[in-house]
């Protein structure tokens, strides 16, 4: 009962954020988002035993979502500032070489995993046409990822045989992913009924295949990494949940798979 | 003898390229020596027990390089379809999620370490004004960091006494790198005056410190983890001179700080 009240009230919020906050109100709830996701993210790395700098790998993702905003610094001139602080810091440090390679990896880590997918979704954000005000591919990448993901949970449980990944996610299962991808496909080819979105029917239908597998993919990601660093949920914020970062997995490889079709969509139309 | 001999070779054979090859011509050899430059890499995180994903890594290098390439597709594309990309690997591969999720801080280090810079490097090429072809700005760095290593070098066997990071190049000290960086200051200084490059005498001067104080950084930064990956020479390609990444390393950092010092300079003229 927890878990289904605290995802009614994630969902009310989240589409009463997307549709009606002004951009900058969303960015900064991204933002908090993500920083929350960066501590998780450290917590898993420290069960690894490959810590990061947490402040310096936080600022990493923090700035490479701001190459998104608009008139924000190139992701290039970003990245490389990173890399070249992670490494200075690691001179200050004077920790061993190995330990310190070791912080330099896990660091620059974060900009990847969490810096360039959060920053992904904050430029679907208003990246749309017409309808909805600008929020329809944000809200089709949504509407797709979380049905698939339901059709995954329930599909497996009533078919689930041959097992996906048993390293990483025994739970999850080949027949379990087939219903999360069907599941993807329907809720894209609903959303482009709905005129949630623009692509034609084929596009969405290829559309939601591709979202259905990236979700699955950012989910199996998210699982590994945190069995690699023995621990079951990445936090404990939301009731019923676990962390942000268990509740946006699979979003965040979904979101720039969406980004970028919606881009070469937009040009050939 | 044979240290010098290479080196001269190198030294006109570098000139050549820059000041007379075609930019598609350049960008080739840059690419290979990219290419060289990660199967080191490769070496040094055997070394560590950390390997990466060795084809997936240098994939990942020349997508980024590729970025900086003028029609190039987008870094933030590049970098998302990598993560995706190396994480779908750890799912087809099954092995265990420690080494998995190490596999993936490994082989995305690349993108960044080697990437990044020497995508900045190709970027430097014909990026300068009239003089020089536009190779000023490249050439600008070469010889700084350069004429600053030789500095650090033997001003480092003359005055050096307070060792500067011990635990990783025990044999830099802190008048060395103060002997580096006036070397590089007065290679700058020179450019200017030789018409290289058009920043005025006290912004070449500014920029030689910046390049100096980089170059070393970036020197430190391999012997990091060439230490950490328990690897003298990343290579021994050339004699006398070790790999590619020994002879690189200084101008990895460099590189970059001399394009966005350029860039703003170029805006602020």
């Amino acid at each position: 009962v927890t878990r289904v009240l605290t995802g009614a009230i994630l969902v009310a919020l989240s589409l009463f954020v997307i549709g009606l906050a002004p951009a900058w109100l969303f960015w900064l709830l991204l933002s908090l988002t993500a920083v929350l996701a960066s501590t998780e993210l450290a917590r898993v790395l420290d069960g690894m035993e490959r810590p990061a700098w947490p402040w310096l790998a936080t600022a990493g993702v923090l700035g490479t979502m701001g190459s998104f905003v608009a008139g924000g610094p190139p992701l290039s001139l970003v990245l490389t500032a990173l890399l070249i602080a992670v490494f200075l810091r690691t001179v200050v440090s004077r920790s061993p070489p190995n330990e310190a390679s070791s912080r330099v990896a896990s660091s620059l880590l974060f900009a990847l995993y969490l810096g360039l997918t959060f920053g992904h979704i904050g430029a679907l954000h208003g990246a749309g046409g017409g309808s909805f005000r600008g929020q329809g591919p944000l809200l089709f990448a949504i509407a797709s990822v979380y049905v698939g993901d339901i059709a995954a949970f329930y599909g497996g449980r009533a078919f689930g045989r041959r097992r996906l990944a048993p390293s990483v996610s025994p739970g999850k299962t080949w027949e379990g992913a087939a219903c999360g991808v069907i599941g993807a496909v329907v809720a894209a080819w609903t959303c482009e009924r709905l005129s949630v979105v623009d692509y034609g029917a084929s596009g969405a239908a290829v559309l939601g295949v591709l979202v259905g597998v990236a979700g699955i993919a950012g989910d199996l990601a998210e699982s590994m990494l945190k069995r690699a660093g023995r621990i079951k949920d990445s936090g404990a914020l939301l009731p019923g949940h676990g962390g942000v970062l268990d509740r946006l997995d699979s979003l965040l490889f979904a979101a720039p798979v969406v980004y970028w079709a919606d881009r070469v969509l937009a040009s050939a139309l």
